[in-house]
């Protein structure tokens, strides 16, 4: 292979965050590269594409649910912008969606995640069991009620990788079909990302987005290593039969205390996701999960057992510490970290892209942004630069 | 495609028996040419290889429980002989089978197979949940008890397909991958099968050996076209971890009145099947038995929950009102049918190529053949050779 000549970024993971950022940097006027050995099909395509910035009421998550909303603000125009400069369609739907509850411990989990919706100012309304299935039809007659969150949408974000890939290509952005081995520093900077394969891109900054990976590159001092870890989901993508009623709003359903999504799309296609597993990096599909899976969406929409079960598909989301994005200045100069989205990739994609961007050309950073620089995990009287916040 | 010359016969369908048929004939001298767009590919892809005689007690299927182990006694000689001819493996497994009953109507539903095992003298015995353990430790605690049924053995039904590919090829049989759209008659002959891809295989002999699709070919008279119907099966491949314990024994589960049964290979895979479904010739796996094949699998043996789901497989096995074969002559001189084999396709394989190739060749076929002839199906009243018993 081929390995390019001196460039001004170079791009470590080609997932929606680094295919992103590699976009908007290029847009900006800079010469870049994106090194993935599959670019695209890692968490990015196991993911369903849910725009929700509320999955689950956590406490002292509010920074986080703050910069979720504003990226969900930003889905719509990211959506535009990246159809308009790749000429193909992403699907961003924006239909809602439906949270259906089981039981009444369920029906609390709702309730919770409501007042956390209604807090943010978001869109959200409590229904009863009758009010779900005059919305979804579909849902079964056994729901304890639920509610409507009606900005929480959805793009395919399978497309959206098609159209990020063409988008930069347009843009003058070169893939590199291979995997960083190490980013080389000289002096207090980086200097480019050497290659599993051989050869080393020079360049002069550096974006870490290999997802759960991204610990893994090597050549960089520890304050600048993110700690991310992989947290391997299923997902299951179904197909409803071609005639009778279909699913328009995703459903959320909440299962005797398990949580699973249908994403329903305008293909015909239904996205069922997604499992939580703590198993490193076997991405196995296991039996279990997917009985799971099937077991508790069969629970939600009955008619999910006629849907033809197409595909199964595992990936690992880049989880960290406080499950909270890891975006900002690390370590050597010129070394910008991306990750850590763990279950809000596709969701965090624009505000990631423009944050990542703003860094490399010393615009500011939106401040929703600061809570998530990589310097909250560094171990105290760690030196320097590891400990500065976004933007800085 | 070129079509064949003259042959002595045309097999059409290149499932297992035609296959095996096709073989046999061959050993016998015959020029045969077999007609299948994917040969191995339909209900015998799909199936397990379970070689057990009595799956369920059906009151009046004695005559074709007797055939079934008569087919079960033949199958370490075919077994044999086909790896001496292929040279390719078949593993044939010799562990027995344990039957677990989930719950008190499963128990007595066990305890009905049991007696119809020993009244056919085959080595069965009941056995207590603790037994049931003792002889496969990963069976769940919580059942109820069982039985061994120490005769009902395994074959990888996908190395036979191999097998008889092999030794069909080394006995000189021709496949050609094309269907059969008519069987050419003159005057009270078959004269040969014509071919969808165009073009004429002109034979003296043919055999109806279509699965599921035997009453699609065109040209027979009425009484002659075998009254199958397709029955959809799904079946789950699973791969155990590499460590830790394993199956040996195939277990047939009773869970709540539905049969699942779990049948462990050399290699470390699992086939677990079979859903028994009336759908007409849709193949399209969904979700609702995958999930109940799944519930009721990790409900026998939890340890399921941990394997890989590697494979969702569907076939149709070819259904009779009497749920027994259908195998001899019919219609015009040179046509042998043979099919119908439902859910005991593999396991009938050894005895039905015996019979079809003493039709074939002109010499006495076993007794035990006897009833399953075409003609039991015809109408009242109907002329001739439709009526004629399996060897006449």
């Amino acid at each position: 292979m081929e390995v390019p000549g001196p460039v001004d970024v170079v791009v470590i993971g080609g997932g929606v965050i680094g295919l992103s950022a590699a976009w908007y940097a290029a847009r900006d006027g800079a010469s870049v590269v994106v090194l993935d050995p599959e670019p695209g099909r890692g968490a990015t395509w196991a993911a369903a594409g849910m725009l929700a910035p509320v999955g689950e009421a956590h406490f002292g998550e509010e920074p986080l649910a703050r910069l979720n909303v504003l990226a969900a603000q930003a889905w719509p125009a990211f959506a535009e912008a990246l159809e308009a400069a790749s000429g193909t369609a992403v699907a961003y739907r924006a239909t809602g969606t439906v949270a259906a509850a089981v039981d009444a411990s369920d029906r609390a989990a709702v309730d919770d995640v409501l007042r956390f919706q209604l807090a943010l100012g978001l869109d959200a309304r409590r229904l009863s069991s009758g009010q779900c299935r005059e919305l979804e039809p579909l849902l079964a007659p056994g729901i304890r009620g639920g509610a409507e969150f009606a900005g929480d949408h959805q793009v395919d974000n399978r497309l959206v990788v098609t159209a990020l890939l063409v988008a930069c290509a347009r843009a003058g952005v070169t893939v590199v079909a291979d995997e960083a081995s190490t980013v080389t520093v000289t002096g207090d900077r980086v200097a480019g990302v050497a290659l599993r394969g051989g050869g080393t891109v020079a360049a002069g900054a550096v974006v870490l987005a290999a997802g759960c990976r991204s610990g893994q590159v090597g050549g960089l001092p520890p304050e600048a290593v993110p700690p991310v870890r992989p947290v391997k989901g299923l997902t299951l993508r179904l197909r409803a039969p071609a005639s009778g009623p279909a699913l328009v709003r995703t459903v959320r359903g909440l299962v005797h205390g398990r949580s699973c999504y249908l994403v329903p799309r305008a293909d015909g296609s239904i996205v069922v996701g997604a499992t939580m597993e703590e198993r490193g990096f076997d991405l196995t599909v296991q039996a279990g999960p997917v009985h799971d899976l099937l077991d508790d969406a069969r629970t939600v929409v009955p008619a999910v057992d006629e849907y033809g079960l197409e595909e199964l598909t595992t990936g690992s989301r880049p989880g960290t510490p406080d499950n909270a994005p890891v975006v900002g200045r690390a370590g050597p100069d010129g070394l910008v970290v991306a990750t850590g989205h763990f279950r809000n990739g596709i969701l965090l994609t624009p505000v990631t892209a423009e944050a990542v961007a703003a860094l490399l050309a010393g615009r500011p950073v939106d401040a929703a942004m600061a809570p998530f620089g990589p310097g909250r995990f560094a171990p105290e009287g760690a030196a320097g630069r590891a400990g500065t916040p976004v933007g800085a």
